[in-house]
C-alpha cells in the first residue's frame, strides 16, 4: 500500500474533454486544473501522452519544479468510459473513443512513476458525488450523469457497485421502449436515446421541421446547429416550446429514474451533466413523473437533486475517490 | 435470540393461494406441506385464521400431537405481497388481498405462539433459490417471479437486498414502453403489463380476435378463459401462434432482463412462475433477446435459468430462509 501524501491526481478522459486536476487527500476542490478537447482521433496513444503531459503541469503549478514534488502525490485515479477491466486496468471498448483492450492504466501509471487506477467515468462522478457532492450522506445513491451519453453508477454503503464484470450500473442503457429508437450499443429504446443531450437535440429539431414555433432557428444558422445546451437557453429566454422539449426529456428520464427507484429503493438520486443546468424547468417535471410512476413508499423514501461538482470536475473527484478507495479501503 | 431446533414453519400468503410447510432446520423439501385457495374476499382476519389452522396441521404432521410438540420448531417465516414493512411486521397494501396496514407477523406470530418474520413474497422465493434451489452459489442473483403479476428479488453476496424501505426489487414495475398500457399500480407500461401470465393470456385471445389460427379457441368454450396455462398447453401441443405468443413474451421479458443485466451485472437470474414450465419455448427466445439487448461483458457473465423449487413450495422454503437470515444472521 503506497504511503498517503497530501495530493491524489484525478484524470477524467471522457469522448469530447479530457480533464486532469489534483486533490488534497482529505478531499476538497481540484488544484492545478485543466481541461481541453481530447481529440480522439490521434489514436490512444497520442491521447495518453498529452495526458501525461497534462499532469505533469499539474504537478509542478501544485508542487513546484523540484525533483521531490512527486512525493507529493499518493498516485492516480483515470476515470474512462466503458467497459474496462478494473482488475488489469484495461479498457475493454469505448465506442466513443475507438479503443480497444487498451492497457490504459498501467501506460498513465508507468509514464508518471505513481500507482493508479481505473474506474468508469460515471461511476467515478457518482462516487465523488457520494464523498463530496450532492450525494454526502446516502446510503444508497443512485447517479445519472447526462451527456453525450448516459452513464451511471450505484453506492452502496459507501462502496461503488461494479457488478460481476465492472460493467454495472449501465442506466443509459435501460430498455424505455421496447421497439423504440436503435441505440449505438445494439439495444432498442434506450434511456439514452431519449434524453442524452443529442438526444435533447434530436427532438427539438424534428418538432421545428413539423413546424412547432420556436425561437431556437434564430439562435442558430442551421438547424443541425442547436444542442441541448441552445435548448436549455431558449428555456431561460422563456420559449414555449423549449420548455415543452425540456418537459418530454424529464417524462423520459422520469420513466428511466422509476423504474431505478422500484427496483433500488435508493435514499438519493444524483443527476449530472450539462442538461441539468436547466434546474427547476428539468427537476420539476421530473420529480412529478417519477411520483406518477414509481411506488410512493420508494417515492417518499428518495430525493432526486442535481449533483455539485460540475461537469469536468465531478470524474476527476470521483477518480480520486475511487483511487482512495482501491488502495486504502476508505475515503 | 430463540434457539435453533430441528423445524422451521414457511407461510406463502398469495392473492390466490396459501401454503404452508415445515423445512429441516439445515434446509430440505417442506413436509407437512398445504396449499390451499386464499379466498380473499373473507377480509384479512379469516384468511390468517385459517393460514394458522394450516400450520397447527403442519405442525401435527411433522412433530405429532403431544404437547411438546411446538418446542421442535425455532419459528414462523412469512411471505407476503407487498409493500410491507419488516421491522414492524406490517403489511402496508396489497391491491391483490385488499389489506391495508395490516400486522399480519405479530398476529400469527402470537396465534401460534412462536417468533416470526416477515417479507416480500417475491424476494422469498428469490432467496429460497439462492439457498436450496437454482440460485445456488450465485454471488449477485436477480430473481424474478412470473404470475398473477411479475415480483422480483435481489440477492447480494447472500443478503437480501431491501432497499431503504424494503421496497426494492419491484421489478415487475420497470418501464418497458414509456406511453405502454397502464398498470395497476399507477404507472404505465410495466413489464408486468406485458409478460405476467394475466399478460400472455390478453395477448393470446387479442391476436385470436384479430383473426389469428390456433387451437386456442377449441381448447375453451370461451375465449376469455384462455390463460398463460392454456397458452402453454397450446404450446406442447405444437401450435405455431401460441408459440409465437410465447416468443413475444420472451422478447418482453428480454427486454426487461436485459435492462436488469446493465444495471446490476448479476452472475444468475432465476425465473420463476408457471410461464417457466413452456421451457426451451421460452428460455431460448429469451436468452437471445437478452444478447442482442444487454453489454456483452454483462451477458456473458450471467445464466438465465428456471427456478428448481415450485411455484407453491418456493415461497415457503424461501420465508423459511428469511426466518433464519434474520433470527440467526446466515442461512
Amino acid at each position: 500500500m503506497p504511503p498517503p501524501r497530501p495530493w491524489v491526481l484525478g484524470i477524467d478522459i471522457g469522448g469530447t474533454n479530457v480533464s486532469v486536476g489534483a486533490i488534497p487527500f482529505e478531499g476538497g476542490r481540484p488544484l492545478g486544473f485543466h481541461t481541453e478537447p481530447t481529440d480522439a482521433g490521434r489514436g490512444p496513444k497520442a491521447v495518453v501522452d498529452r495526458v501525461v503531459e497534462l499532469v505533469r503541469e499539474t504537478i509542478r503549478e501544485v508542487a513546484g519544479e523540484g525533483g521531490g514534488a512527486l512525493r507529493e502525490f499518493a498516485g492516480v485515479g483515470i476515470g474512462s468510459p466503458g467497459p474496462l477491466d478494473r482488475k488489469t486496468g484495461t479498457v475493454i471498448s469505448t465506442p466513443n473513443l475507438g479503443w480497444r483492450n487498451f492497457p490504459l492504466r498501467d501506460l498513465v501509471a508507468n509514464a508518471l512513476g505513481l500507482p493508479a487506477t481505473l474506474d468508469n467515468d460515471a461511476n467515478a462522478a457518482t462516487y465523488g458525488e457520494w464523498w463530496l457532492g450532492a450525494g454526502r450522506g446516502a446510503r444508497i445513491l443512485v447517479g445519472l450523469t447526462l451527456g453525450t451519453g448516459i452513464g451511471g453508477g450505484i453506492v452502496f454503503d459507501g462502496e461503488l457497485y461494479h457488478g460481476m464484470t465492472d460493467a454495472a450500473a449501465e442506466i443509459g442503457h435501460m430498455t424505455i421502449e421496447s421497439t423504440g429508437r436503435k441505440c449505438k450499443c445494439g439495444n432498442y429504446g434506450c434511456l439514452e436515446q431519449y434524453a442524452s443531450g443529442p438526444a435533447v437535440a434530436a427532438r427539438a429539431i424534428e418538432g421545428i421541421e413539423a413546424g412547432a414555433r420556436s425561437i431556437l432557428p434564430e439562435m442558430v444558422s442551421d438547424l443541425r446547429e442547436i444542442t441541448a445546451q441552445t435548448v436549455f437557453e431558449a428555456v431561460v429566454k422563456g420559449d414555449p416550446y423549449a420548455a415543452e422539449v425540456m418537459k418530454e426529456t424529464a417524462r423520459f428520464l422520469g420513466a428511466g429514474v422509476a423504474s431505478l427507484i422500484n427496483v433500488l429503493n435508493p435514499d438519493r438520486v444524483v443527476i449530472a451533466g450539462g442538461v441539468t443546468r436547466a434546474g427547476d424547468h428539468l427537476f420539476l417535471p421530473l420529480r412529478d413523473e417519477v411520483r406518477r410512476r414509481a411506488f410512493q413508499v420508494a417515492v417518499e423514501a428518495c430525493t432526486i437533486v442535481p449533483a455539485e461538482l460540475g461537469p469536468h470536475a465531478g470524474v476527476v473527484v470521483g477518480a480520486v475517490a475511487c483511487f482512495k478507495k482501491e488502495t486504502y479501503g476508505s475515503l
